[in-house]
């Protein structure tokens, strides 16, 4: 049993309130639950929290306020007498979640229908699920797991510690870090689309680079990240990647970048460092994005973009400009009816002269 | 044979021509084939028809118009002697395309290249083709079919008469209801996409919720529903969402919706029953929806809409709003030379005062 | 070992320079190496060249540009003493990255993990990976490969020389041509988003056509093309689609069409050929759009199109028309100043009447 004094023993950091109470589940402040254990990070964050215990009558009838514990900083005041504290409260959280919650299982066998090919590398401890295909050459790092249905093509590279989910593809000579995690049914090199015409018809350009995905990086669900038409298509290290993206061919995504579900980045753009790309955004081939640079939801970005860029919109402009070109657009009506009013008034005056 | 007698016989609906004309298959007013057999709801809501059989000499000279069989209300004058009179000739259509048309395909056994966990209830009836993958502790209702190359992972539920085309991917824990469809290559239950920043580096936040689906929801290939962060991602009874949907964490979508392809919706965000999002939309995250919402083609709505709202644009406005401002845009090169003319004018008046 | 004497000789092409250097991998000029190939097609369209030759001092201290081969059109004057003279250097570059890098792998065999359904055609020579599953009544031609996890569906047809990668799933009764590449996690012929309305709930509307894809189709991974309701959906001969692309149920394509990354072509539309379509951008259900026609990138298409039409924005206009309006909406806060500023002018001119 997991209770606010072990749990605190374990992690390093006081308590308040009942030692003994158990600590069931992860929970968030907007569905409490007896034994379940959220947290705030400072008052003023969380109107949630008051919202909730004054308005929702059913909620706090429902739970014993008493026997949820929350992770809260020091001194703040709150209706919780079962308290963790911690000058992190979301990092503890986490930590906690990581502890309740069983991690990856990791067999550490390879399944007996799972095919592997000839010369490959499996590290110590590697995890290969039923129906996983391995072809010739790969190489698999210490303590990999790969899920059942992953196919992993000839020579492809896999770190150490990685996890592959379900009936991901990794396509040959590919090169994949430590520590990345590929959700289901996401694609590593395919073939970027790369055709030329000549006497009315498009012929294919061979697509001969590879992908690299540098240490820690994670990748969502049904993205893709195609293989680079001559050099390599590039993620650096850290960076995290949601569902349904597209990375295009001959793409380089610097460290540490945050880029939101539905987003498309275009062939041969670089992009700097901390990228932060929010759902449903754009960014259209060949172009140079700086450092730091954020891109609003559902911005589509045509140009090249300095160090901090702040952009919205489409085509993509400075993030304020075009909140007030929004601005502007609203009024257009009143606008075209104040102009027509005062063309009238510039009759009249004209016929006074 | 099926024959416009005996398949009016198997419905219950009359008939007018001639009874013992073959009904072959299915077709649409544009794609009249002999033996084929189409509806018309009105004859207003066809000009199709009109258009058809005054310019496409091509057509009438092609099929004998004596053996296609129609579809229609009562008392409709068409050129079609066969006909089947029905109060509502879409749902009479649907139900001959399901008599002519095969059902999915049920052996009601387990494929020998299956994998099956352990500790797995598998119900009477249950198709499991080759080279699917259920982990320990799945259950599966009678009656579904599981395809070939479907993921399940441990703990999963799926309910009755459910139907998993291939490559899906159910991940752990995560639970379907009765007569669910998902078709190729969707992930139930990834990731979704939560990280923190601490020291300029991306960690990761544990996704410990799952993805609860109801009864009789539909969904299209390549789309994800991610689990939720701490608590469920909900899909409501009836809803269908089409292909490369995202739904990120702890998404809720009421019941009976009709989600179109390439459509987002944002972690975190509400919504009520019967939203119908057209395709290429997006909902942003952290938003509440209301009841009975329509959001047209390509709009990405940004704030929270209330019952019966129905927008468009991005940021999304109400629809009438978007379309004069569209038409205002349009116009916009003839006020600016407006204003300019206005302003010469005003300053050649300015002169004579 | 490859030489530059003997590729030209292979080609049937002329060189200049050292006959015996070695040509180890195809490059582009953003990267030349020692041993690369890279190609010009004419001097003013590679101002890259200069720029790095000029600017980057790093680059040239690394590589001996004496070891690189470049194929140029006769009598360019470049720094490269080793060339391959060709009258369309793109063409010739691309003929040496085929010869440079080994085909697809093709076994010719059968893989014993992999499951075969009955009454199935498999033409000679055809590769199919471990774990791919044919069901029954398939018929696939001589040549072609098939990767692991591919799962093709009963009575579905394969032509020649196709290449199906990891895990693509092909529905039934469908029909692909000669020579058409799908990469991983595509899926053809999945049941398009058809439903009608009664008393409230959402009803499926069987969709009972196939889809058809001619000759030399290629398409990305992770794209759906889904199949038709009534009658088929249409891919024409040596149309190349990108990732994440969605053709829904009844779209007919014309031939030799480019549609790049994240569009969406909705249900019924009917397109001409040589249709390109950029990135992130789609065309309504319904439409009717000529030949020849271009959508710029993230442009929504709402209306019908004629043949040449060339169109951006959303809802799309023509280009120039969108460009012109995307300035004028850049210069909105200057014209509500002016308007103002003549109001206030006008104001005064009718106190001095």
């Amino acid at each position: 049993m997991v209770t606010l004094k072990s749990i605190t023993n374990d992690i390093g950091l006081e308590y308040e309130g009942d030692g003994n109470i158990e600590i069931i589940k992860v929970c968030g402040l907007e569905k409490l639950s007896e034994g379940g254990i959220g947290f705030i990070t400072n008052i003023s964050s969380v109107p949630a929290l008051e919202e909730i215990y004054d308005t929702s009558k059913e909620l706090t009838d429902q739970i014993n306020i008493d026997k949820v514990i929350m992770i809260q900083p020091k001194g703040l005041d709150t209706p919780f007498k079962n308290r963790i504290i911690s000058d992190d409260p979301l990092v503890t959280h986490v930590q906690i979640a990581e502890m309740l919650n069983p991690p990856v299982y990791r067999s550490g066998k390879i399944h007996e229908t799972a095919t592997i090919g000839e010369n490959t590398i499996i590290g110590d401890g590697v995890t290969i699920d039923p129906k996983a295909v391995i072809y010739d050459g790969v190489s698999i790092g210490e303590g990999s797991v790969i899920r059942a249905g992953v196919i992993v093509m000839n020579d492809a590279k896999i770190g150490k510690n990685c996890i592959l989910y379900p009936n991901v593809v990794v396509r040959d000579s590919c090169f994949i870090g430590d520590n990345v995690a590929i959700h289901p049914n996401s694609v590593i090199g395919g073939d970027g689309h790369g055709y030329y015409q000549r006497d009315g018809k498009n012929h294919k350009i061979p697509q001969v680079g590879r992908v690299i995905i540098e240490d820690d990086v994670e990748i969502g669900s049904c993205s893709t990240v195609d293989r680079g038409r001559l050099e390599d298509t590039i993620i650096k290290k850290g960076t995290k990647i949601d569902n349904h993206v597209q990375v295009a061919h001959n793409v380089e995504i610097g460290e540490q970048s945050l880029i939101s579900g539905h987003s498309a980045i275009g062939g041969s753009t670089k992009i700097g460092n901390n990228l932060i790309m929010a759902g449903f955004s754009a960014i259209s081939d060949n172009r140079k994005i700086g450092n730091n640079v954020i891109i609003s939801g559902a911005a589509c970005v045509a140009g090249n973009l300095k160090d901090g860029s702040f952009v919205g919109g489409t085509p993509a402009r400075p993030f304020k400009k075009w909140k007030k070109s929004v601005a502007y657009i609203g009024n257009l009506s009143s606008l075209f009816k104040k102009v027509n009013k005062i063309e009238k008034s510039v009759e009249e005056l004209k016929k006074l002269k």
